[in-house]
C-alpha cells in the first residue's frame, strides 16, 4: 500500500505545484493587486451615470424652485439670507447632503436705491411743474410685485444726482449712435434715452458723457424683448411677454469683482481703494423705465427721424429729438428730470459652498456653481440653474451617503453670492483661493439661467470640453422629441467642422456673462456654460421678457418658461453627466485637438482680416501660424499617446500626468499683463474683445486701434500683441508635447 | 488499491489547495505586485549617493576650467561659441553625455566697447590739452592679459557720449552721497567718481544725474577689494590681490533679462520696445576705470575732506572735489573727459540644454544651472560653477549610460548665455517655457561661481531647500579639515532657530544676483544657490578681488583660489547630493515648516517696524498675524500627513499629491500685479527691497515711502501691500491644508 500512497502523495505533489503556479499567475492578478491599484485604475461607470440620470427628477426641480423663490432676494437682503439658510440645510442634510458645507462672506460694495427717497424720473416745463412722472415700481398683477421687497428698478452704480436737460433718442447708446446724433445736434445738457441691448449698459451712460450728455434713460424696447408686443392682453400674466410696465434692472458697471478691491478678496480688514479710482461705471446719472414710460417720452419727440434700425415697436414714428419734444406735443419746452438717489454700501455677502471628498485624486476638482442672489424673486435668473444644481446635489449626495458612490476627484459645489452687481461672489472666492484653485481645478461648470425656453441646448465652452458636451448630451433624451439632446441641439446651433464636419456649435467663453469669468479668464479654468434655449427662428427676444423684472416668479417660469419642468431636468442630467465624467474618468474628457481646431479657426479669420495690413506696417504673421502648427502637431502627439496607452494597466502616475496635461492647457494661456486696463481678463485666447473680428483679442483690437490712428505707437501695440499670443500657444503646445 | 490511490489523491487534494493558497498568499505580495508599482514607491538609493560623491573627481574639475577658459568668452563672441560647442560635445558624450543636449537661440540686446575706437578717460585743460589719460587695458602679467580678445573694461548699456566736467568724489553713488556733496557744491555740469559697492552699478549713473552731474566713473577701492594692499609687489601674480590697473567690468542695468523683450522671449520677430523704453540703465556715461588711474584723480582733488566711511587705501586723504582739482595740481583748473564709444547690437545667444529622462515621474524637473559667458576669461566666474557642473554631468551621464541608475524626476541642466549682460539667457529660457516650468519645476539650483574661497559653504535659498542643503552637506567632508561641510559651515555662518536652536545660516534670495532670479522671481520656483567662500575675518574683499577683470583666468583660480580643487569638489558633492534627492526622494525633501519659521522671523521684523506706524495711520496688522499663524498651523499639518503616511505602501498618487503641496509652495506667493515697476518679481515675500527692514519687501518699502511723504495715497499704498502679503500668505496656506 505503500507504493500505491506515495504514488498517490507523487501525483499529489505534482497537482501541489500545479497548485501553487496556479494561485500565483492564473488567479486574477488584479485581485491579488492592493485596493488602491484597482481604484486608481478605475473609470468613469456608465452605470452609475445612467442611475444617476434616472434619478433626478423634474417635482423635485420644481420643489426647490418654489422654495428659492418664496421671496425676493436680491443680494444681501433678508431674502437672500433666507437662501443661504436654504441651501445650508440641503447640503448639510445627513441623507441626502454633502461630505460638508459652509459660507464665506467677504464684505462687498453694493449700491441701492433709496427706499425711503425713490429715483424720480420725470418731465418738467420751464416753470418747473411736473407734466409726467414715470413709474416707481412695476404694475402688480400677481401678489408677488406688491412684495414690499420688490426693489425699486435702478441702475446699480449710476451716481446719485440732480439732472435735467432735452431729450434725445439715442438708440442703443453705441459710439457710433451717439456720433450720428452729434451730426446734426448739440447734445451738451442732453438727457439721451437708449434702448437695452447693443452696448454694455454702463458704456451706454459713459459713451454719453463723452458728448456732455448728463444723464440717461434705459428702457427695454418691445421689438427686442416682445417680438413687438406692446398691450397688456398680449404680456404676463397672459403670455412669456413683458408687461408695459416691466423694467429690467441691472449692474451699471464694465469690470467684474468686488469693485473697491480688484486683485484682492473683500474681508472685512482687506485695502480697498477710493472710490474715485473705479472705472466703468456711469459718470453721469443713468435710470432704466419701461417701455409704457418709455414711449409717453419717444413719441414725443421733436426733430428728424430715426436711421434705418433705430425705429423700434412702440406707436409711433421714433424721432431724435429736437432735442427735446415736438411743439405740438404738452411736453413741448420741457426738460426730462433725472433724480437718482443711489448710494453704495459695503454689505456682506455670502457664498455658500459644499464639497464631496474625491476618493482617489481628492486634490482635483471639478467645480460646479451658480449664483443665489436675484434682483427680485429670480425665477428663472438664478434660480432656475440653483434648482437644478440642488437636485444634482441631491441624488449625488445621497448615493455618497448610502455609500453606492464616490468620485475619483473632489466635487466644489458653489451657491455664489451677489452675481448681479457683478459677479462678486465668485470672483472674490477666485482671488482668495488663487494659488490653491490654480493648481487643482480641473474644470467649472456653470449652469446660471438654466431654462430660457425649451427648444435646446445651447452651451459655451473652452475648445476643450467640447467633447464631454457631446459625450454626455448624446445620453439624454431632449424633452418634447424622441431625440436626444445633441441630435436635437445638432438642429439649432451647428457648424462644419474641418475634422466632424457638421456637428452642434458650442460657443467661446469671450465674456464676462456670469460666474464662470472669474474661472475662465482669471483662473484659466477649462469652464463651461450650460442652458436650455430658444428657438431664435421662433422669437427674436433679446432675452427672456421677465429677465431682471419683478415678473420673473415662480409663477412665471411654471407657467410660461417650462411647465412640466422637462428642460430643466435635461439641463440637470446634460450638466450633472459632464460634471460626473469630469469628476469619474480616468483620464480627463478633455480634447487638445479640438483646442487646435479653435485656434486654426482664429487664425484663419486673423489672417484674412490682418495679415495685409500687419504686412504693410513691416509684422509679420509667420511666428504666429507657427505657432498655431506646432500646437496642432503636439495635441496630435498627446492624442496618440493617451490612443495607444492602456492606462489601466499602467502606473496611475501616467494617467496622472496626462491629465495634468490636460487639466493644465487653458491655464498655459494665461497671460497676467496682456491686458492691464482689463481686470482679471489673463486668458489670451478669450479675454473680452471689441473688434467684430472673431479672432484673438488683443491682436484684433491693437490692429484696429492702429487703423484708427495710423500712429506708430499703435502699429508697435499690435506686433506686441502679436507676439503675447503668438508665445502663448506655443507656450501651450510645450505643455502638450513630450514631458521631456 | 484504488482505494489507496484515492487516499492519495485526496491528500494530494489537500496539498494542491495548500499549493493554491500558498502561491496566492504566501509568496512575496510584493514580488506580485507590477514593476511600475515598486518603482514609483522606491526612495532615494543612499548607496547611489555614497557612489556618486565618490566619483567627483578634483581633477575632472581642474581639466573642466582648464578648458573652458582657454580664451575670452563674453557673450556671442567667438570664444562663447567654442564653449557652447564643447558643452554640447561632453553632453552629447555616448559614454558620459545626457540623455540628450541641444542649444536654444535668443536674439538679445548687448552693449559693446568700440573695438577700433575704445572709450577713453582723460584730464584735459582748458586749452584742451590732455594731461592725463587712463589705461584703456588692464596690465599684462601673464599672456592671457594679452589676449587681443580681452575686452575693453567697459559700463555695458552706458550711453556713448562725450562729456566734460570738474570731478567730484562721490563715495559710492549712493542717493545719500550725491545728496550730501550737493550740500555745499553745485554739481551741475560735474563728473563723478564713485567707488563700487553700497549701490547698484547703475543706481550710482541714475542718481548722479538727478543732480546734473554729467558723466560717472567707477573704481575698485583697495580699501574694499585688497584688504587695502595697492603695490603691485602684493597683488596678483604675488597674491589674489587685484593689480592696480585691474578694471571691474560689468553690466550697468537694474532689471534683468532682454531690455527690449520684456515678459517675452527674444525671438528673430518677437516685439522688440524702442531703446527709449528702457529703464534703469545710466542716462549719463559711465566708465569703470582701476584704482591706479583712480588714485591720479582722486589724489588731486581740491575741496574739504571727505566724511567718516568715504575715506579708502589710496595713497592721499581723500576730498569732495572743489569740485576739481586743488590749485597746487598739475591738473588745476582742468575737466575729467568722458568719450564712450559702446554701441548696442542685437546678438545670437545661446542656452545649452541637457536633460536626463526620469523615469518615474519624468514630468517632474529638477533644474541645475550656471551661465556659461564670462566678461574674459572668466575662471571663476562663471566657469569654476561650470567646471563643477560638467563633473556632475559626467558622473551622473556615465551612471545612466550604463544603465545603473536613472532619476525617478526628471534632470535638466542648463548652461545659459549672457548673464554677464542681466541674466538673459535664463530669462529668456523661462519667459519662453513659462506655462511647462510653472507646471513641472520642483527646484532650480544655481552654482555660478562657485569658489570664491576656501572656507565654508555659503548657501542662499528658499526656505523650503534649507533641510536638503543640511542633509546634504552633512554627507559631506569640508577640505582641509576633518569636519563634515555642514560642520564646518556653522562656524563661519549661524543662526539661532527657534525650532533648532543653532544652525547654518541659510541666506535669503531676495535679489538678482545671479540665474536663479528667473526662477526664484519669475517662476516662483523653489531656488538655491550655493558656493564655498571666505572666513569674513580673514578679508574684507567685496567680493574675489579679480571679479570681472582680465585676471580671472586659470593661473589664478588654480594658483590662488583653489589649488587642489577640493573646494570645487566639496561643492560638486553638495550640490549634487541635493541634485540626486531632489530628483530621486519618494517625497520632496522639503520642508514647509521651515518655511513658518521664515514668514515669522519677517512678521516680528515688520511688526516691530511698522506697527505702531501703521496704526496710528489707522491700518492694522492683525490680520497679517493671523495668516502666518494659518501657515504655521497648516505647515503643521502636512509635516503631520507626511510622518504618519508610510508612503511606499500606499497609493503612489498620495506622494505625488504630497509632493504637489510642496513643489507648488513657493509659486503659492506669487503675485504678477504686485510690483508693477520691478520687471518679473512676483514672488510677494522674496522680492527685491530698498528698505533696510529684513521683511516682506512691498510692505517695508511702501511704509518707508509713506513715512517720507506723509501723503494718504502712500498710507494707502502700505495698506494695500500689507493686504497683497497677507492674502499672499492666507492663499500659500490654503495649498498646505487638507487638500479638500
Amino acid at each position: 500500500m505503500l507504493k500505491e500512497v506515495l504514488l498517490g502523495l507523487l501525483a499529489g505533489a505534482g497537482v501541489f505545484t500545479v497548485g501553487i503556479l496556479l494561485g500565483h499567475f492564473a488567479i486574477d492578478k488584479g485581485s491579488s493587486l492592493p485596493e488602491w491599484a484597482r481604484d486608481a485604475s478605475r473609470d468613469v461607470d456608465e452605470s452609475i451615470i445612467e442611475k444617476f440620470l434616472a434619478e433626478l427628477d423634474t417635482s423635485e426641480i420644481k420643489e426647490n424652485l418654489r422654495e428659492l423663490t418664496k421671496v425676493p432676494h436680491m443680494a444681501t437682503t433678508p431674502g437672500d439670507e433666507a437662501t443661504v439658510d436654504f441651501m445650508l440645510k440641503r447640503w448639510q442634510d445627513p441623507k441626502t447632503g454633502l461630505d460638508s458645507a459652509w459660507r464665506e462672506d467677504y464684505k462687498v460694495y453694493l449700491s441701492f436705491p433709496n427706499k425711503t427717497n425713490p429715483n424720480k424720473v420725470s418731465v418738467v416745463d420751464p416753470e418747473n411743474r411736473v407734466l409726467f412722472t414715470a413709474r416707481e415700481k412695476e404694475k402688480a398683477y400677481k401678489p408677488e410685485q406688491e412684495d414690499p421687497e420688490v426693489v425699486q428698478p435702478y441702475a446699480a452704480y449710476s451716481p446719485a444726482g440732480n439732472v435735467k436737460g432735452k431729450l434725445v433718442y439715442a438708440n442703443q447708446g453705441k459710439m457710433s449712435d451717439y456720433e450720428l446724433l452729434n451730426q446734426t445736434l448739440d447734445l451738451t445738457g442732453c438727457i439721451a434715452i437708449t434702448r437695452y441691448g447693443g452696448e454694455g449698459r454702463s458704456k451706454k451712460a459713459i459713451n454719453a458723457a463723452k458728448f456732455g450728455i448728463v444723464g440717461v434713460l434705459v428702457y427695454t424696447e418691445p421689438y427686442d424683448i416682445n417680438d413687438g408686443l406692446v398691450s397688456e392682453s398680449e404680456t404676463y400674466p397672459h403670455s412669456w411677454y413683458l408687461p408695459p410696465s416691466g423694467v429690467e434692472r441691472g449692474s451699471y458697471n464694465i469690470d467684474f469683482g468686488d469693485l473697491l478691491t480688484p486683485y484682492l478678496a473683500a474681508k472685512d480688514d482687506t485695502y480697498r481703494r477710493p472710490k474715485e479710482e473705479i472705472t466703468g461705471i456711469p459718470p453721469i446719472p443713468a435710470q432704466p423705465i419701461g417701455f409704457e414710460d418709455a414711449e409717453r417720452l419717444i413719441c414725443e419727440l421733436d426733430g428728424d427721424n430715426v436711421p434705418d434700425g433705430w425705429q423700434g415697436s412702440l406707436n409711433c414714428t421714433y424721432k431724435l429729438g429736437g432735442p427735446g419734444f415736438k411743439p405740438t406735443s404738452p411736453l413741448n419746452n420741457s426738460n426730462v428730470h433725472l433724480d437718482i438717489y443711489n448710494t453704495e454700501r459695503l454689505e456682506n455677502s455670502a457664498n455658500v459652498m459644499g464639497v464631496i471628498r474625491g476618493s482617489v485624486e481628492p486634490d482635483r476638482y471639478v467645480i460646479y456653481g451658480n449664483h443665489r442672489d436675484s434682483w427680485v424673486h429670480g425665477a428663472i435668473d438664478p434660480s432656475s440653474g440653483t434648482a437644478v444644481m440642488l437636485e444634482i446635489t441631491r441624488v449625488l449626495g445621497k448615493m455618497v451617503k448610502e455609500g453606492k458612490w464616490r468620485p475619483r476627484r473632489s466635487i466644489i459645489f458653489g451657491s455664489w453670492g451677489a452675481e448681479e452687481f457683478g459677479l462678486i461672489g465668485s470672483a472674490e472666492y477666485t482671488e482668495e483661493y488663487f494659488s490653491k484653485l490654480s493648481e487643482r481645478t480641473v474644470a467649472y461648470i456653470n449652469v446660471d439661467i438654466s431654462v430660457f425656453a425649451n427648444a435646446t441646448l445651447r452651451a459655451s465652452a473652452s475648445p476643450a470640453a467640447q467633447s464631454v458636451l457631446f459625450t454626455a448630451s448624446k445620453q439624454v433624451n431632449a424633452p418634447g422629441t424622441t431625440k436626444s439632446v445633441y441630435d436635437n441641439w445638432i438642429q439649432y446651433f451647428n457648424r462644419t467642422s474641418p475634422n466632424y464636419g457638421i456637428i452642434p456649435n458650442v460657443g467661446f467663453l469671450t465674456g464676462a456673462g456670469s460666474d464662470y469669468a472669474a474661472f475662465m479668464h482669471y483662473l484659466g479654468v477649462t469652464s463651461m456654460d450650460i442652458s436650455y434655449y430658444y428657438d431664435r427662428s421662433k422669437t427674436r427676444a433679446r432675452i427672456y421678457p421677465a429677465y431682471h423684472t419683478a415678473y420673473d416668479t415662480f409663477d412665471y417660469a411654471s407657467t410660461h418658461i417650462d411647465p412640466g419642468f422637462t428642460s430643466h431636468q435635461a439641463v440637470a442630467r446634460t450638466a450633472g453627466n459632464v460634471l460626473v465624467r469630469l469628476a469619474d474618468s480616468l483620464l480627463l474628457p478633455f480634447n487638445c485637438s479640438d483646442y487646435a481646431e479653435s485656434l486654426e479657426q482664429y487664425l484663419s479669420q486673423a489672417v484674412t482680416a490682418f495679415e495685409g495690413k500687419l504686412a504693410a506696417n513691416g509684422v509679420s504673421m509667420e511666428s504666429l501660424k507657427k505657432a498655431v502648427q506646432l500646437f496642432r502637431e503636439t495635441a496630435t502627439k498627446l492624442d496618440r499617446l493617451i490612443r495607444d496607452s492602456d492606462l489601466a494597466k499602467e502606473t496611475p502616475l501616467k494617467a496622472r500626468r496626462i491629465n495634468d496635461q490636460l487639466m493644465l492647457l487653458d491655464r498655459a494661456f494665461l497671460d497676467p499683463l496682456a491686458f492691464p486696463e482689463k481686470y482679471a481678463f489673463r486668458h489670451v485666447i478669450w479675454a473680452s474683445r471689441s473688434s467684430s473680428v472673431p479672432t484673438f483679442p488683443g491682436l484684433a483690437d491693437a490692429v484696429e486701434q492702429a487703423e484708427r490712428t495710423g500712429l506708430k505707437e499703435d502699429w508697435d501695440q499690435a506686433h506686441k500683441h502679436l507676439s503675447i499670443v503668438t508665445q502663448a500657444i506655443a507656450g501651450a503646445a510645450h505643455t502638450l508635447d513630450d514631458v521631456i
